[in-house]
């Protein structure tokens, strides 16, 4: 591991500066926190698992043409990033109506939407990352009204490949939640990370509500299992990566 | 008033039926609330006050071709208006930035926006009247995309004609709530009141950021004072009023 000090450091990861300074290098901690913060606990080998499940969702996204910050993965806890400045934005992609979307409009959990929804929260604890209307995103001059278009189509892009990767894992992919970053020529990568932390994932087969969540809503709702549960995306995330590469 | 049992009571209003079906008698009531009704309290005389100042700009909005719900003042405390379905929404308007804009984005209170923003809240108290994105607007199959359009014209319009009104009366609109329903014939009128309970008002001439505020901002964060500006708001659309019917 490196020896410099840390550039920044988030509830779930840190991050180091290198000695090329376009290259960072994100170290993934077990740490787990919940409700902005205010729940906090950890998961053991999460850092691990969610590392191995990142490195290897980015690298097929890159394949399929999505710029991303991702090189390599250079531990079992690290790896190598592009040196981005992330957009204060979560850009949100919902397939299936579930958490903060069902308790602010009263929509069932579990309704299926009849497109996928892509909404903008404002990166900010302080603030409690709060959702934003299109009109607030272009009064609060975070993004331009190019690269608000462009978050949108990359996003939607990324759900397209995601979904039928997933699919073919046995896993529905509900929701998930997107962090992008601008490069040193402004070029727009998709950065942080792809896991059971930012996706919510229902195991097709389960239909018991409880018994089919595969993500960090395991840890949020007491479910427990949570271990277990990121373990079993791990396993089938890799082995239909690795069927990938020899088909 | 009438001795006929109610159809609805509010926070701040009570609806009873009348002999006509198409005709509703409004009560307004002295009771205030705040904070999705954590906050309650009464102010003195606020149902007169509100009656009158209602009664005062729905007929000037009717007669700058607005279609209001609005029929009569019969009393201190009542007035007939057409019975509508209300619109289950919250249409806010927004000149300048305060409240939850700027709670909730960080932009500091008191700064212009560029235009006027329309913003739709879902009128649910369990739900604590959430904010809604188009898109979530769009799911919740409340209105029409046809009837959308028309709100945000009309929120806009009304916006224009009570700025110029306000200005007037040397009072600043900083923002304010509308809302709208249904009459038998599916046309959408204006509807509810309006009242320092539901607009953002400033003292033009006052500097102070306290003194200025003219509305339940007072009652909101303690500023004392509050039947006395309610009065004031009062006093100066009641005397802009009969100069322009004098003019």
């Amino acid at each position: 591991m490196t020896t410099k000090e840390k550039l920044y450091e988030g509830k779930a990861k840190i991050i180091y500066p290198t000695d090329d300074e376009q290259v960072y290098l994100t170290y993934y901690k077990d740490s787990a926190t919940a409700f902005n913060a205010q729940k906090k606990g950890t998961i053991t080998d999460k850092g691990k698992v969610n590392c191995a499940i990142a490195s290897a969702l980015l690298t097929y996204l890159e394949k399929k043409g999505i710029p991303t910050h991702f090189i390599e993965k250079v531990s079992e806890r690290e790896m190598l990033v592009k040196a981005v400045k992330i957009i204060p934005l979560e850009v949100v992609i919902r397939n299936i109506a579930a958490g903060s979307l069902c308790r602010e409009t009263g929509l069932p959990e579990g309704q299926i939407l009849p497109q996928p929804l892509v909404e903008f929260y404002l990166k900010d604890d302080a603030l409690q990352d709060p959702l934003l209307t299109p009109d607030r995103l272009a009064l609060l001059n975070i993004a331009t009204p190019e690269q608000i278009t462009q978050l949108q189509n990359l996003a939607k892009t990324i759900n397209q490949h995601l979904i039928e990767f997933f699919q073919s894992c046995q896993i529905t992919l509900v929701d998930f939640k997107l962090e992008f970053g601008l490069d040193h020529q402004s070029n727009i990568l998709l950065a942080d990370e792809i896991s059971p932390d930012t996706c919510r994932l229902w195991d097709t087969q389960e239909q018991d509500k409880e018994k089919r969540v595969m993500d960090k809503d395991r840890f949020r709702k007491d479910l427990g299992e949570v271990e277990s549960a990121y373990q079993k995306v791990q396993t089938r995330v890799l082995n239909q990566i690795e069927k990938l590469e020899n088909s």
